[in-house]
């Protein structure tokens, strides 16, 4: 590993280097970040920004170690010869702190006591299977079913498989020209899928949902880079974001040359998000040149867990309508409240209860099977429901789909699934409830649980997480653990980070990589370990916290 | 539909003022097209070259026929507001002949006796399971069973999975951290499948492969795009694509904003690949200043079905390494050749045969599991290799592979298993070999069939399908057909081929939506209507055929 770290010490560099210099770097300003924040108010190059409040490179950390890059000399295609936009984006979720994490399990499978821990716990990313959260039983079998129709009339298949997964499987088989799971479907998704996913929009909303304005897709993700492909002409094209987002969005901005216009939202507040510093930012980025296409909101929020108030989502309606923006709603965590004071409420509903229509608003909600109580990430399945663009936009936006064909036929029927579940008096209702609520009022009490310990640290505040899957705890660094972070060239949440996971295996992504108000310090940690995981971690993180604190306190 | 029949006919003139006009289109110029062919001496705009020999908007025919883009004037996403990339970029095969099919169909639906056709027979896309292939056992039985692994050791399901799928899916399951089926996996792909994925290379090759170099995706597609959205930084970076090509090519490349460098297969030669021609036009396009950076060769060939010797293969790799150019190999057909006189040879065994190394060629092969005999497009798996990068480049790739995750984990199983098939001595060797010889050996037949009776039609003349779904004739129009399709503002070949559908609810692609000899023109059929559908689809053709030419002759 010695010489891969030192390729990879020396590519990091440089890498630096281009994102700083400008110079040599063709289009350095090619992405650029607006703020009127008071710590932001000039017009920075979004890349610059991003060596302050992202984590740095994504190394690929299985890449074979003795592929020293002198060795390519006579290989066409050099780091300087690589789309610069590319070089920009980061993604830190899994940045180096999770390649860190990678090495560790390495070494420990090789000597179990190589390090002061048995095992590396990811909280790093919301992908609850593999923290051991089981999938829903009902689901799984109708999948299967499909997968193998083959089977669905044989004796043994009713042995193993429940009476509505098979009548199920027979339902989506028959909404499928010639039962072809194997085949290409129209590039929006299969028909019959989609009219199954609007009696559950509907269901859920109360105003009717229109086939012919779903999207599926192989998981949320790129459904947003569709968006921004469609919406980002050059840099001078502005998507409003929040901070701390979650880096999907300023991976995509970036990737498709666009400017982030960043909106904070406000820690004391519970993460509020304040419609009066949204329309500032909006004003700044304007009289900067930039024409700012949408607006961005993840409700409920990613990675700071706070679930808008109706009367919040009203006035946000009301400032895209006004100031001519897309909606872009981000609303793949909407199984995912954990207070009974909030519930979730879609933008659609929200803008259609204020007596909006398709007209008036042009709103994009994205919805994804790796989240909510399933938690598939695994089958990559999601849909986009599209309103208020006019025809000709839309047949862009199907031209778009078709040049992929279409997305994976089980996340489309995942996707189907998970908006139309087992209702009462099907045979698996029970345990399909007694499952869902299971894992959510585990999620409950594990986040509550987390939030209590990190509240209780010296120098950690945690505001609750009413809904989707993280906590995010800000923490005061003392003087001496931000010069040492320094010293070796490491931003502070980033040395917490990587000295808790040295410390205890546990990983958590530091706040950089989300992006906060400059000068304060947070990381970001899931609640989806195991229940009975929870209090190991706990006093694991207290432990290493309070010798933390003991070494560095100024 | 006739409102949006009128609406689609505006939008599609504005889309051609837009891509023809210039002065308003911001980056008309964005992706060029350059050639030294003979008839195309200058550096067109692609844009306009795109008129001529791609088919138009792919408009959404299920889009609501009521939303006229009038009355979307309060919403801000305008037509001319869009990435122009996005109105640039074209995907015949799913274009206008197919949403006229879909109208068609519909129509029959509600009337049976609305046309004078049953049933609409699609061509127009290599989706053999859409046209009643059936899925290989064996590879269904281990989805289902990683699908619902709580199946697994339950009496019943001895009764209806073979003993080697039971065995297949615990060795796979063991391949996943937690046997997580549901988690999102390393961002390249499950490990496991990776080394399963290695050793058929290793087997189908007899030279070493490196789990690191496999990137699984979902399907093909994001795997060209990855590539493209690396290499592609302007208009003045060029990819070398041979002409006629798969558009998927001509698509990513206008998305990314680069310049597709057309390089002529010669039909006479049965779409012979002449190195001194792509030479020829690589000069030409250095002398405008295009910086080439790759070579797309599609090996057996989309849409033209010919299987490259290896004699020519060894030129192929020798010009890449000579002219430090990345070779992109498209072998998503290396499972379907037809003809007893040709082999595939994958480009890296090639490479590896003549000692070149790692550090020796840029090469990049990609695989699907939507072609070969198993067909299993609405699955979306595949990879691609990549071998001859620097590890920062590399890493780079994993950055990119990480912004979206992973591929779905289904996809990812499927492509493992097509790379390991049953084995002798396995359960299911026996049907499996028989289904797989059964389906080969079925598109040989149907494809001497097609082409045989296309050859004996009035002007048509047709290579044979060495290889791929695809026989792409070439038919000699009267002059009479060809001012007529100019009176409707229509490329010849997209004229005869609404004919076509029109008179026999037979869909194809016109050879404009792949490219060709400017003068020539051609249609795509695909092979894959079962041998049963055979007969019936040549005694249509014929009868158009004769008819059309009756009415049409000089």
């Amino acid at each position: 590993m010695r010489k891969f770290a030192a390729e990879k010490s020396k590519n990091l560099l440089a890498h630096r280097k281009l994102l700083a210099g400008g110079l040599q770097h063709p289009t350095a300003s090619s992405s650029t970040l607006v703020s009127s924040h008071s710590h932001h108010n000039l017009l920075l190059p979004y890349s610059s920004l991003l060596l302050r409040f992202l984590t740095t490179t994504a190394a690929n950390p299985s890449a074979p170690s003795e592929s020293m890059s002198s060795d390519y000399s006579s290989t066409p295609v050099k780091i300087d010869s690589i789309n610069p936009k590319v070089l920009e984006c980061e993604y830190a979720v899994r940045g180096e702190i999770v390649n860190l994490a990678q090495k560790l399990q390495e070494d420990l499978k090789v000597n179990p006591d190589s390090h002061p821990f048995d095992e590396i716990i990811y909280c790093n990313i919301g992908n609850p299977q593999s923290l051991g959260q089981q999938p829903i039983t009902f689901f799984r079998e109708v999948l299967a079913l499909c997968d193998h129709p083959a089977i669905l009339d044989k004796g043994e298949t009713q042995g193993i498989f429940s009476a509505d997964s098979i009548e199920r499987a027979f339902q989506i088989l028959d909404q499928i020209p010639g039962r072809a799971t194997g085949a290409y479907s129209h590039s929006q998704g299969i028909k019959g899928l989609r009219d199954t996913i609007c009696a559950g929009i509907e269901a859920r909303d109360g105003f009717p949902a229109d086939p012919n304005d779903i999207f599926l897709t192989d998981g949320a993700s790129p459904a947003v880079h569709m968006m921004m492909q469609l919406l980002i002409r050059s840099k001078n094209d502005g998507i409003l974001c929040p901070i701390p987002q979650y880096p999907l969005y300023s991976a995509s901005i970036a990737l498709h040359g666009g400017s982030l216009v960043p909106y904070y939202l406000d820690e004391a507040t519970g993460w509020g998000l304040e419609v009066s510093d949204v329309k500032k930012q909006l004003e700044t980025a304007r009289s900067k040149g930039i024409d700012v296409r949408a607006l961005v909101v993840i409700n409920p929020g990613n990675p700071t867990g706070q679930v808008l108030a109706e009367s919040n989502q009203q006035q946000i309606v009301d400032f895209c309508k006004k100031e001519g923006l897309v909606l872009l709603a981000d609303e793949v965590y909407q199984e995912n409240v954990y207070v009974p004071d909030k519930h979730f409420h879609s933008f659609k509903k929200v803008a259609r209860s204020m007596g909006y229509g398709e007209k008036d608003i042009s709103l994009v909600s994205f919805q994804s099977v790796s989240k909510g109580y399933y938690g598939e990430c695994g089958k990559r399945g999601g849909y986009m429901e599209v309103t208020g663009f006019a025809l000709e936009i839309r047949e862009q936006m199907y031209k778009l789909a078709s040049v992929n064909l279409c997305s994976n036929i089980s996340g489309q029927i995942l996707a189907s699934l998970v908006m139309s579940p087992p209702k009462v008096g099907d045979e698996s209702y029970e345990s399909y409830t007694a499952e869902r609520d299971a894992i959510l009022s585990s999620l409950a009490s594990r986040a509550k649980t987390l939030e209590d310990a990190l509240n209780s640290l010296e120098g950690v505040t945690c505001n609750r997480a009413e809904g989707a899957m993280y906590l995010f705890p800000r923490i005061t660094l003392p003087n001496k653990a931000i010069e040492a972070a320094k010293a070796v060239k490491t931003a502070p949440d980033a040395f917490y980070a990587r000295r808790l996971l040295n410390a205890t295996g546990v990983v958590v992504v530091p706040g950089s990589g989300f992006g906060q108000v400059p000068g304060t310090w947070h990381f970001r940690c899931t609640i989806l370990p195991q229940e009975d995981r929870i209090p190991a971690i706990v006093s694991r993180l207290t432990e290493f916290h309070k010798a933390f604190m003991n070494e560095y306190r100024d």
